[in-house]
Protein backbone atom coordinates (compact mmCIF):
# COMPACT_ATOMS: atom_id res chain seq x y z
CA UNK A 1 0.00 0.00 0.00
CA UNK A 2 2.95 2.28 0.09
CA UNK A 3 3.60 1.78 -3.37
CA UNK A 4 0.31 3.25 -4.38
CA UNK A 5 0.13 5.33 -7.58
CA UNK A 6 -2.69 7.95 -6.78
CA UNK A 7 -4.46 9.91 -8.96
CA UNK A 8 -6.35 13.08 -7.51
CA UNK A 9 -9.24 14.73 -9.98
CA UNK A 10 -9.14 18.44 -9.23
CA UNK A 11 -6.37 19.56 -8.09
CA UNK A 12 -7.63 22.22 -5.66
CA UNK A 13 -7.67 22.87 -1.62
CA UNK A 14 -9.19 18.99 -0.65
CA UNK A 15 -7.55 17.04 -3.40
CA UNK A 16 -4.25 18.91 -3.27
CA UNK A 17 -4.38 18.60 0.69
CA UNK A 18 -5.12 15.25 0.07
CA UNK A 19 -2.16 14.70 -2.07
CA UNK A 20 0.27 16.29 0.19
CA UNK A 21 -0.84 14.20 3.34
CA UNK A 22 -0.46 10.97 1.05
CA UNK A 23 3.24 12.01 -0.01
CA UNK A 24 3.98 13.29 3.75
CA UNK A 25 2.59 9.82 5.43
CA UNK A 26 4.00 7.69 2.71
CA UNK A 27 1.48 6.31 0.78
CA UNK A 28 1.92 7.04 -2.26
CA UNK A 29 5.19 6.90 -4.99
CA UNK A 30 3.48 8.38 -7.69
CA UNK A 31 0.88 11.01 -7.56
CA UNK A 32 -0.92 12.11 -11.04
CA UNK A 33 -2.78 15.53 -11.39
CA UNK A 34 -6.56 15.42 -13.40
CA UNK A 35 -7.34 19.01 -14.02
CA UNK A 36 -9.79 21.01 -15.97
CA UNK A 37 -7.67 23.85 -16.57
CA UNK A 38 -4.05 23.93 -18.02
CA UNK A 39 -3.09 26.52 -15.40
CA UNK A 40 -4.25 24.80 -12.30
CA UNK A 41 -2.16 21.70 -13.39
CA UNK A 42 0.69 22.97 -14.35
CA UNK A 43 0.78 25.19 -10.39
CA UNK A 44 -0.29 22.22 -8.81
CA UNK A 45 3.03 20.40 -10.56
CA UNK A 46 5.18 23.55 -9.40
CA UNK A 47 4.02 23.41 -5.95
CA UNK A 48 5.20 19.43 -5.77
CA UNK A 49 1.58 18.58 -5.26
CA UNK A 50 1.63 16.38 -8.07
CA UNK A 51 4.05 14.02 -10.23
CA UNK A 52 2.59 14.76 -13.27
CA UNK A 53 -0.73 16.04 -14.78
CA UNK A 54 -2.25 13.72 -17.33
CA UNK A 55 -5.92 13.33 -18.72
CA UNK A 56 -8.20 11.65 -16.63
CA UNK A 57 -8.38 8.11 -19.27
CA UNK A 58 -4.43 7.74 -19.00
CA UNK A 59 -4.33 8.78 -15.71
CA UNK A 60 -6.77 6.07 -14.33
CA UNK A 61 -4.70 3.16 -16.58
CA UNK A 62 -1.63 4.08 -14.45
CA UNK A 63 -3.14 4.28 -10.92
CA UNK A 64 -3.99 1.96 -8.16
CA UNK A 65 -6.11 4.84 -6.53
CA UNK A 66 -7.93 7.29 -7.64
CA UNK A 67 -9.43 10.04 -5.68
CA UNK A 68 -12.55 12.51 -6.76
CA UNK A 69 -12.89 16.18 -5.57
CA UNK A 70 -14.13 18.45 -7.11
CA UNK A 71 -17.62 19.92 -7.78
CA UNK A 72 -20.13 17.63 -6.78
CA UNK A 73 -21.74 18.28 -10.57
CA UNK A 74 -18.96 17.12 -12.07
CA UNK A 75 -18.47 14.37 -9.05
CA UNK A 76 -21.03 12.23 -10.69
CA UNK A 77 -19.58 11.73 -14.81
CA UNK A 78 -16.68 11.90 -13.55
CA UNK A 79 -17.31 9.17 -10.68
CA UNK A 80 -19.18 6.95 -13.53
CA UNK A 81 -16.47 7.28 -15.99
CA UNK A 82 -14.15 6.31 -13.64
CA UNK A 83 -16.44 3.32 -12.41
CA UNK A 84 -16.10 2.52 -16.14
CA UNK A 85 -12.26 2.05 -16.66
CA UNK A 86 -11.07 0.62 -13.81
CA UNK A 87 -10.67 -2.87 -12.92
CA UNK A 88 -10.97 -5.45 -9.37
CA UNK A 89 -7.47 -4.41 -8.36
CA UNK A 90 -8.15 -0.41 -8.87
CA UNK A 91 -10.04 1.61 -6.17
CA UNK A 92 -11.80 4.91 -6.17
CA UNK A 93 -13.25 7.61 -3.37
CA UNK A 94 -14.73 10.65 -3.34
CA UNK A 95 -14.39 13.75 -1.36
CA UNK A 96 -17.53 15.44 -1.98
CA UNK A 97 -20.19 17.48 0.49
CA UNK A 98 -23.27 16.03 -0.52
CA UNK A 99 -23.30 12.21 -0.75
CA UNK A 100 -27.08 11.16 -1.82
CA UNK A 101 -27.53 12.08 -5.14
CA UNK A 102 -23.98 10.77 -6.06
CA UNK A 103 -24.44 7.51 -4.26
CA UNK A 104 -27.95 6.80 -5.76
CA UNK A 105 -26.08 7.58 -9.74
CA UNK A 106 -23.25 4.79 -8.86
CA UNK A 107 -25.80 2.51 -7.38
CA UNK A 108 -26.19 -0.26 -9.70
CA UNK A 109 -22.95 0.17 -11.32
CA UNK A 110 -21.49 -3.19 -11.54
CA UNK A 111 -17.57 -1.67 -10.19
CA UNK A 112 -19.81 0.14 -7.38
CA UNK A 113 -17.89 -2.36 -4.57
CA UNK A 114 -14.99 -0.31 -5.83
CA UNK A 115 -15.95 2.84 -4.59
CA UNK A 116 -16.09 4.54 -0.97
CA UNK A 117 -17.73 7.62 -0.80
CA UNK A 118 -16.24 9.95 1.51
CA UNK A 119 -16.50 13.30 3.12
CA UNK A 120 -13.29 14.73 4.99
CA UNK A 121 -15.29 17.49 6.89
CA UNK A 122 -12.43 19.86 6.50
CA UNK A 123 -12.48 23.40 4.14
CA UNK A 124 -11.22 26.86 4.13
CA UNK A 125 -12.79 30.08 1.94
CA UNK A 126 -10.01 29.35 -0.69
CA UNK A 127 -9.92 27.32 -3.59
CA UNK A 128 -7.13 26.11 -6.49
CA UNK A 129 -3.60 24.47 -5.86
CA UNK A 130 -2.29 27.41 -3.73
CA UNK A 131 -4.76 26.84 -0.90
CA UNK A 132 -3.95 23.26 -0.22
CA UNK A 133 -2.20 22.55 3.07
CA UNK A 134 -0.29 19.68 4.63
CA UNK A 135 -1.79 18.14 7.93
CA UNK A 136 -5.20 19.74 6.57
CA UNK A 137 -7.60 17.24 8.36
CA UNK A 138 -5.90 16.48 11.46
CA UNK A 139 -8.40 16.12 14.14
CA UNK A 140 -11.43 16.56 11.64
CA UNK A 141 -14.42 14.34 10.65
CA UNK A 142 -14.53 12.09 8.12
CA UNK A 143 -17.84 10.52 7.36
CA UNK A 144 -17.76 7.14 5.27
CA UNK A 145 -21.52 6.64 3.79
CA UNK A 146 -22.73 3.39 2.80
CA UNK A 147 -19.70 1.23 3.87
CA UNK A 148 -21.11 -1.79 3.45
CA UNK A 149 -21.71 -1.37 -0.53
CA UNK A 150 -18.06 -1.00 -0.75
CA UNK A 151 -15.27 -4.18 -0.46
CA UNK A 152 -13.78 -4.55 2.70
CA UNK A 153 -10.12 -4.35 1.35
CA UNK A 154 -10.80 -0.80 -0.42
CA UNK A 155 -12.72 0.74 3.18
CA UNK A 156 -9.45 -0.58 5.19
CA UNK A 157 -7.53 1.17 2.67
CA UNK A 158 -8.89 4.80 3.07
CA UNK A 159 -9.98 4.28 6.59
CA UNK A 160 -6.29 3.94 7.17
CA UNK A 161 -5.23 6.84 5.53
CA UNK A 162 -7.79 9.21 6.78
CA UNK A 163 -6.59 8.09 10.06
CA UNK A 164 -3.21 8.44 9.78
CA UNK A 165 -3.75 11.94 8.34
CA UNK A 166 -5.61 12.53 12.06
CA UNK A 167 -8.80 12.37 11.07
CA UNK A 168 -11.79 10.76 13.28
CA UNK A 169 -14.34 8.12 11.06
CA UNK A 170 -17.61 8.61 11.71
CA UNK A 171 -20.53 6.22 9.23
CA UNK A 172 -23.73 7.12 7.97
CA UNK A 173 -25.78 6.87 5.17
CA UNK A 174 -26.02 9.00 2.59
CA UNK A 175 -29.33 10.75 3.19
CA UNK A 176 -28.54 11.26 7.00
CA UNK A 177 -25.32 12.77 6.18
CA UNK A 178 -26.80 15.34 3.84
CA UNK A 179 -29.60 16.46 6.45
CA UNK A 180 -26.72 17.00 8.82
CA UNK A 181 -24.50 18.52 6.36
CA UNK A 182 -26.88 20.78 5.49
CA UNK A 183 -27.41 22.12 9.31
CA UNK A 184 -23.87 22.05 10.29
CA UNK A 185 -22.20 23.49 7.08
CA UNK A 186 -23.99 24.69 3.88
CA UNK A 187 -26.49 26.87 6.37
CA UNK A 188 -23.35 28.56 7.68
CA UNK A 189 -22.10 29.52 3.96
CA UNK A 190 -25.64 30.76 3.15
CA UNK A 191 -25.60 32.47 5.80
CA UNK A 192 -22.39 33.89 5.21
CA UNK A 193 -22.94 34.87 1.81
CA UNK A 194 -26.65 36.50 2.71
CA UNK A 195 -24.38 38.90 4.88
CA UNK A 196 -22.07 39.66 2.53
CA UNK A 197 -24.54 40.74 0.42
CA UNK A 198 -26.72 42.53 2.80
CA UNK A 199 -23.63 44.77 4.03
CA UNK A 200 -22.37 45.09 0.66
CA UNK A 201 -25.94 46.45 0.08
CA UNK A 202 -26.48 48.39 2.84
CA UNK A 203 -22.82 49.91 3.51
CA UNK A 204 -22.14 51.86 0.64
CA UNK A 205 -19.33 53.38 2.35
CA UNK A 206 -16.75 50.01 1.63
CA UNK A 207 -13.85 52.43 3.01
CA UNK A 208 -16.08 52.36 6.27
CA UNK A 209 -16.26 48.48 6.21
CA UNK A 210 -12.60 48.21 5.63
CA UNK A 211 -11.61 50.38 8.82
CA UNK A 212 -14.47 49.00 11.20
CA UNK A 213 -14.32 45.65 10.73
CA UNK A 214 -13.37 43.73 13.72
CA UNK A 215 -12.82 40.41 14.66
CA UNK A 216 -16.51 39.34 14.88
CA UNK A 217 -17.08 40.48 11.30
CA UNK A 218 -14.90 39.10 9.68
CA UNK A 219 -15.28 35.44 11.35
CA UNK A 220 -18.66 35.84 10.23
CA UNK A 221 -18.63 36.71 6.91
CA UNK A 222 -15.56 35.11 5.79
CA UNK A 223 -17.19 31.82 3.79
CA UNK A 224 -18.48 34.42 1.73
CA UNK A 225 -15.49 34.47 -0.19
CA UNK A 226 -16.02 30.70 -0.96
CA UNK A 227 -15.98 29.47 -4.21
CA UNK A 228 -19.40 29.81 -6.10
CA UNK A 229 -18.39 26.94 -8.56
CA UNK A 230 -17.95 25.00 -5.83
CA UNK A 231 -20.97 26.33 -3.36
CA UNK A 232 -23.99 26.39 -6.15
CA UNK A 233 -24.14 22.36 -6.91
CA UNK A 234 -23.77 21.35 -3.14
CA UNK A 235 -27.12 23.73 -2.37
CA UNK A 236 -28.20 22.51 -5.37
CA UNK A 237 -28.02 18.64 -4.63
CA UNK A 238 -29.12 18.90 -1.31
CA UNK A 239 -31.88 21.72 -2.25
CA UNK A 240 -34.53 19.79 0.48
CA UNK A 241 -32.18 19.53 3.40
CA UNK A 242 -31.07 23.46 2.82
CA UNK A 243 -34.69 24.97 2.13
CA UNK A 244 -35.96 23.13 5.60
CA UNK A 245 -33.23 24.69 7.27
CA UNK A 246 -32.85 28.12 5.43
CA UNK A 247 -36.48 28.09 6.35
CA UNK A 248 -36.05 27.44 9.81
CA UNK A 249 -33.16 29.95 9.81
CA UNK A 250 -35.42 33.00 8.47
CA UNK A 251 -38.02 32.09 10.95
CA UNK A 252 -35.32 32.39 13.82
CA UNK A 253 -34.58 35.90 12.30
CA UNK A 254 -37.83 36.38 12.58
CA UNK A 255 -38.15 36.28 16.09
CA UNK A 256 -35.44 38.60 16.81
CA UNK A 257 -36.86 41.11 14.50
CA UNK A 258 -40.59 40.47 16.16
CA UNK A 259 -38.48 41.36 19.91
CA UNK A 260 -36.96 44.76 18.55
CA UNK A 261 -40.34 45.28 16.79
CA UNK A 262 -42.11 44.96 20.00
CA UNK A 263 -38.96 46.08 22.49
CA UNK A 264 -39.87 42.53 24.20
CA UNK A 265 -36.20 42.79 25.64
CA UNK A 266 -37.02 39.34 28.20
CA UNK A 267 -37.98 37.48 24.84
CA UNK A 268 -34.94 38.73 23.15
CA UNK A 269 -32.64 38.00 26.19
CA UNK A 270 -34.27 34.13 26.27
CA UNK A 271 -33.86 33.57 22.15
CA UNK A 272 -29.60 34.96 23.56
CA UNK A 273 -29.16 32.48 26.63
CA UNK A 274 -30.97 29.38 23.95
CA UNK A 275 -28.18 30.61 21.33
CA UNK A 276 -25.49 30.04 24.53
CA UNK A 277 -26.06 26.45 24.51
CA UNK A 278 -24.02 26.17 21.30
CA UNK A 279 -21.35 26.57 24.53
CA UNK A 280 -22.08 23.25 25.29
CA UNK A 281 -21.72 21.57 21.83
CA UNK A 282 -18.69 23.70 20.49
CA UNK A 283 -15.71 23.78 22.28
CA UNK B 1 0.10 61.23 32.78
CA UNK B 2 2.03 58.35 33.73
CA UNK B 3 1.05 58.35 37.13
CA UNK B 4 -2.75 58.21 36.53
CA UNK B 5 -5.07 56.65 39.00
CA UNK B 6 -7.34 55.04 36.96
CA UNK B 7 -10.95 53.33 37.83
CA UNK B 8 -12.29 51.09 35.71
CA UNK B 9 -16.26 50.61 35.78
CA UNK B 10 -17.15 47.34 34.80
CA UNK B 11 -14.33 44.21 35.53
CA UNK B 12 -14.85 42.45 32.06
CA UNK B 13 -14.01 41.70 28.68
CA UNK B 14 -12.96 45.18 27.78
CA UNK B 15 -12.78 46.75 30.61
CA UNK B 16 -9.91 44.27 32.14
CA UNK B 17 -8.36 44.37 28.75
CA UNK B 18 -7.96 48.29 28.95
CA UNK B 19 -6.72 47.96 32.29
CA UNK B 20 -4.23 45.28 31.41
CA UNK B 21 -2.88 47.58 28.60
CA UNK B 22 -2.86 50.85 30.69
CA UNK B 23 -0.43 48.70 33.23
CA UNK B 24 1.66 47.12 30.44
CA UNK B 25 1.99 50.61 28.98
CA UNK B 26 2.54 52.44 31.87
CA UNK B 27 -0.19 54.89 31.87
CA UNK B 28 -1.24 54.13 35.37
CA UNK B 29 0.01 53.89 38.93
CA UNK B 30 -3.24 52.90 40.69
CA UNK B 31 -5.74 50.51 38.87
CA UNK B 32 -9.33 50.36 40.86
CA UNK B 33 -12.31 48.48 40.27
CA UNK B 34 -15.87 48.77 40.23
CA UNK B 35 -17.83 45.63 39.57
CA UNK B 36 -21.12 45.18 40.27
CA UNK B 37 -20.43 41.54 41.71
CA UNK B 38 -18.24 40.52 44.95
CA UNK B 39 -16.78 37.83 43.33
CA UNK B 40 -16.11 39.82 39.33
CA UNK B 41 -14.27 42.01 41.56
CA UNK B 42 -11.99 39.04 43.75
CA UNK B 43 -11.43 37.90 40.17
CA UNK B 44 -10.02 40.71 38.63
CA UNK B 45 -7.79 41.89 42.15
CA UNK B 46 -6.47 37.72 42.22
CA UNK B 47 -5.65 38.07 38.18
CA UNK B 48 -3.91 41.59 38.78
CA UNK B 49 -5.90 43.52 36.57
CA UNK B 50 -6.67 45.82 39.59
CA UNK B 51 -5.26 47.16 42.56
CA UNK B 52 -8.28 47.55 44.59
CA UNK B 53 -12.11 46.81 44.19
CA UNK B 54 -14.30 50.42 45.64
CA UNK B 55 -17.93 51.16 45.25
CA UNK B 56 -18.41 53.73 42.59
CA UNK B 57 -18.30 57.14 44.50
CA UNK B 58 -15.43 56.17 46.24
CA UNK B 59 -13.61 55.27 43.50
CA UNK B 60 -14.69 58.21 41.45
CA UNK B 61 -13.16 60.83 44.67
CA UNK B 62 -9.80 58.85 44.43
CA UNK B 63 -9.54 58.54 40.40
CA UNK B 64 -7.80 60.80 37.55
CA UNK B 65 -9.69 58.96 34.91
CA UNK B 66 -12.87 56.76 35.10
CA UNK B 67 -13.03 54.03 32.26
CA UNK B 68 -16.92 52.64 31.78
CA UNK B 69 -17.14 49.74 30.12
CA UNK B 70 -20.32 47.98 31.03
CA UNK B 71 -24.02 46.67 29.08
CA UNK B 72 -24.61 49.88 27.42
CA UNK B 73 -28.18 50.40 29.50
CA UNK B 74 -26.41 50.29 32.40
CA UNK B 75 -23.55 52.81 31.16
CA UNK B 76 -26.16 55.81 31.29
CA UNK B 77 -27.10 56.00 34.77
CA UNK B 78 -23.45 55.33 35.68
CA UNK B 79 -22.08 57.72 32.81
CA UNK B 80 -24.47 60.55 34.65
CA UNK B 81 -23.55 59.65 38.42
CA UNK B 82 -19.71 60.07 37.13
CA UNK B 83 -20.14 63.60 35.77
CA UNK B 84 -21.91 64.39 38.87
CA UNK B 85 -19.37 63.64 40.78
CA UNK B 86 -16.48 64.86 39.14
CA UNK B 87 -14.25 67.71 38.92
CA UNK B 88 -12.42 70.01 36.02
CA UNK B 89 -9.18 68.12 36.64
CA UNK B 90 -10.61 64.29 36.00
CA UNK B 91 -12.41 62.87 33.23
CA UNK B 92 -14.00 60.29 32.24
CA UNK B 93 -14.52 57.60 28.78
CA UNK B 94 -16.70 55.19 27.95
CA UNK B 95 -16.03 52.18 25.91
CA UNK B 96 -19.68 50.87 24.44
CA UNK B 97 -20.91 49.83 21.02
CA UNK B 98 -23.91 52.05 20.77
CA UNK B 99 -23.39 55.45 20.89
CA UNK B 100 -26.47 57.80 19.86
CA UNK B 101 -28.35 57.32 23.43
CA UNK B 102 -25.46 58.34 25.59
CA UNK B 103 -24.34 60.92 24.05
CA UNK B 104 -28.27 62.45 23.78
CA UNK B 105 -28.46 61.26 27.36
CA UNK B 106 -25.14 63.45 28.68
CA UNK B 107 -25.45 66.37 26.24
CA UNK B 108 -26.50 68.99 28.34
CA UNK B 109 -24.55 67.88 31.52
CA UNK B 110 -22.10 70.44 32.74
CA UNK B 111 -19.58 68.35 32.70
CA UNK B 112 -19.97 66.75 29.11
CA UNK B 113 -16.91 68.81 28.19
CA UNK B 114 -14.79 66.23 30.57
CA UNK B 115 -16.21 63.42 28.97
CA UNK B 116 -15.03 60.98 25.50
CA UNK B 117 -17.06 58.90 24.01
CA UNK B 118 -15.08 55.81 22.59
CA UNK B 119 -16.02 52.95 21.10
CA UNK B 120 -12.57 50.32 20.58
CA UNK B 121 -13.84 48.23 18.29
CA UNK B 122 -12.79 44.38 19.94
CA UNK B 123 -14.49 41.37 21.40
CA UNK B 124 -14.85 38.07 21.89
CA UNK B 125 -17.58 35.54 22.85
CA UNK B 126 -16.41 35.59 26.23
CA UNK B 127 -16.53 37.89 28.96
CA UNK B 128 -16.08 38.62 32.71
CA UNK B 129 -12.15 39.37 34.16
CA UNK B 130 -10.99 35.76 32.88
CA UNK B 131 -11.77 36.79 29.37
CA UNK B 132 -9.82 40.02 30.04
CA UNK B 133 -6.35 39.97 27.31
CA UNK B 134 -2.91 42.06 26.93
CA UNK B 135 -2.47 43.76 23.78
CA UNK B 136 -6.53 42.80 22.83
CA UNK B 137 -6.60 46.09 20.76
CA UNK B 138 -3.38 46.05 18.46
CA UNK B 139 -4.37 46.57 15.06
CA UNK B 140 -8.39 47.20 15.49
CA UNK B 141 -9.65 50.53 14.90
CA UNK B 142 -11.56 52.57 17.70
CA UNK B 143 -14.42 55.26 17.06
CA UNK B 144 -14.49 58.55 19.13
CA UNK B 145 -17.69 60.35 18.70
CA UNK B 146 -18.35 63.97 19.02
CA UNK B 147 -14.77 64.49 19.73
CA UNK B 148 -15.83 68.55 19.66
CA UNK B 149 -17.67 67.99 22.82
CA UNK B 150 -14.63 66.82 25.09
CA UNK B 151 -11.88 68.85 25.85
CA UNK B 152 -8.77 68.90 24.10
CA UNK B 153 -6.41 68.20 26.94
CA UNK B 154 -8.45 64.67 27.49
CA UNK B 155 -8.83 64.02 23.67
CA UNK B 156 -5.34 63.75 23.93
CA UNK B 157 -4.36 61.79 26.35
CA UNK B 158 -7.18 58.73 25.38
CA UNK B 159 -5.71 59.00 21.87
CA UNK B 160 -2.48 58.71 23.14
CA UNK B 161 -3.46 55.89 25.33
CA UNK B 162 -5.51 54.06 22.32
CA UNK B 163 -2.88 54.53 20.21
CA UNK B 164 -0.21 53.09 22.55
CA UNK B 165 -2.04 50.23 22.51
CA UNK B 166 -2.05 49.79 18.69
CA UNK B 167 -5.62 51.22 17.28
CA UNK B 168 -6.34 53.27 14.81
CA UNK B 169 -8.42 56.12 15.76
CA UNK B 170 -11.61 56.91 13.68
CA UNK B 171 -14.13 60.47 14.17
CA UNK B 172 -17.87 59.95 13.48
CA UNK B 173 -20.72 61.60 14.68
CA UNK B 174 -23.13 59.06 17.31
CA UNK B 175 -25.70 58.31 14.31
CA UNK B 176 -23.01 57.36 11.99
CA UNK B 177 -21.65 55.07 14.37
CA UNK B 178 -24.52 53.48 15.44
CA UNK B 179 -25.56 52.98 12.13
CA UNK B 180 -22.09 51.70 10.70
CA UNK B 181 -22.10 49.25 14.31
CA UNK B 182 -25.40 47.89 13.20
CA UNK B 183 -23.97 46.45 9.90
CA UNK B 184 -20.67 45.21 10.75
CA UNK B 185 -21.29 44.31 14.33
CA UNK B 186 -24.81 44.09 15.59
CA UNK B 187 -25.99 42.18 12.63
CA UNK B 188 -23.46 39.29 12.45
CA UNK B 189 -24.00 38.60 16.15
CA UNK B 190 -27.65 38.08 15.29
CA UNK B 191 -27.03 36.15 12.85
CA UNK B 192 -25.07 33.89 14.81
CA UNK B 193 -27.20 34.00 17.85
CA UNK B 194 -30.37 33.03 15.23
CA UNK B 195 -28.14 30.18 13.36
CA UNK B 196 -26.96 28.42 17.04
CA UNK B 197 -31.21 28.52 17.34
CA UNK B 198 -31.61 27.40 13.89
CA UNK B 199 -29.06 24.58 14.16
CA UNK B 200 -30.08 23.75 17.55
CA UNK B 201 -33.79 23.84 16.94
CA UNK B 202 -33.63 21.35 13.61
CA UNK B 203 -30.55 18.84 14.78
CA UNK B 204 -32.11 17.14 17.79
CA UNK B 205 -28.68 14.83 17.60
CA UNK B 206 -26.60 17.20 19.21
CA UNK B 207 -23.43 14.71 19.67
CA UNK B 208 -23.47 14.71 15.67
CA UNK B 209 -23.26 18.56 15.85
CA UNK B 210 -20.47 18.29 18.20
CA UNK B 211 -18.67 15.09 15.86
CA UNK B 212 -19.11 16.84 12.74
CA UNK B 213 -19.21 20.81 13.37
CA UNK B 214 -16.52 21.96 11.47
CA UNK B 215 -14.38 25.08 11.22
CA UNK B 216 -16.85 26.87 8.77
CA UNK B 217 -19.61 26.54 11.25
CA UNK B 218 -17.63 27.40 14.42
CA UNK B 219 -16.41 30.67 12.94
CA UNK B 220 -20.40 31.55 12.06
CA UNK B 221 -21.78 30.34 14.65
CA UNK B 222 -18.66 31.24 17.35
CA UNK B 223 -20.52 34.87 18.55
CA UNK B 224 -23.57 33.28 19.34
CA UNK B 225 -21.97 32.26 22.77
CA UNK B 226 -21.59 36.08 23.44
CA UNK B 227 -23.27 37.64 26.19
CA UNK B 228 -27.05 38.12 26.12
CA UNK B 229 -26.61 40.45 29.13
CA UNK B 230 -24.58 42.88 27.04
CA UNK B 231 -26.07 42.03 23.74
CA UNK B 232 -29.43 42.62 24.29
CA UNK B 233 -29.19 46.04 25.49
CA UNK B 234 -27.09 47.33 22.55
CA UNK B 235 -29.55 45.76 20.08
CA UNK B 236 -32.28 47.71 21.61
CA UNK B 237 -30.46 50.59 21.77
CA UNK B 238 -29.20 50.24 18.16
CA UNK B 239 -33.24 49.00 17.74
CA UNK B 240 -33.81 51.25 14.41
CA UNK B 241 -30.47 50.42 12.62
CA UNK B 242 -30.68 47.02 13.67
CA UNK B 243 -34.20 46.16 12.27
CA UNK B 244 -32.85 48.33 9.01
CA UNK B 245 -30.19 45.81 8.39
CA UNK B 246 -31.90 42.48 9.61
CA UNK B 247 -34.93 43.82 7.19
CA UNK B 248 -32.20 43.57 4.75
CA UNK B 249 -30.53 40.34 5.59
CA UNK B 250 -33.93 38.89 6.32
CA UNK B 251 -34.24 39.83 1.96
CA UNK B 252 -30.97 38.59 0.69
CA UNK B 253 -31.48 35.17 2.33
CA UNK B 254 -35.06 35.18 0.87
CA UNK B 255 -32.86 35.41 -2.56
CA UNK B 256 -31.22 32.52 -1.55
CA UNK B 257 -34.57 30.72 -0.74
CA UNK B 258 -36.13 31.53 -4.12
CA UNK B 259 -33.23 30.16 -6.32
CA UNK B 260 -33.35 26.89 -4.35
CA UNK B 261 -36.98 27.04 -4.84
CA UNK B 262 -36.31 27.80 -8.52
CA UNK B 263 -33.65 25.68 -8.96
CA UNK B 264 -32.37 28.95 -10.62
CA UNK B 265 -28.90 27.93 -10.13
CA UNK B 266 -27.52 30.86 -12.44
CA UNK B 267 -28.86 33.59 -10.39
CA UNK B 268 -27.91 31.61 -7.04
CA UNK B 269 -24.24 32.13 -8.58
CA UNK B 270 -24.60 35.41 -9.30
CA UNK B 271 -25.61 36.00 -5.59
CA UNK B 272 -22.43 34.28 -4.56
CA UNK B 273 -20.01 35.91 -7.00
CA UNK B 274 -21.45 39.31 -5.50
CA UNK B 275 -20.99 38.44 -2.02
CA UNK B 276 -17.47 37.29 -3.02
CA UNK B 277 -16.40 41.10 -3.39
CA UNK B 278 -16.61 40.85 0.38
CA UNK B 279 -12.45 39.61 -0.24
CA UNK B 280 -11.90 43.32 -1.68
CA UNK B 281 -12.94 44.62 1.93
CA UNK B 282 -11.69 42.15 4.06
CA UNK B 283 -8.29 41.04 4.04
Amino acid sequence: MNDMTVTIVGVGLISGSFALGLRDKGFAKHIIGVSRTEASGKRALELGIVNEVLPLIDAIKKSDFIYVAIPVDATIPVLQTVLDNITDKQFVADAGSTKFAMCKAVETHPMRHRFVATHPMWGTEYSGPDAAVKDAFRGRACVICEKDKSDKDIVDIIENIYKTLGMNMIYMDAAAHDMHAAYISHISHITSFALANTVLEKEKEENTIFELAGGGFESTVRLAKSSPAMWAPIFMQNRDNVLDVLNEHITQLRKFKACLEKENIEYLEELMVNANKIKRILK
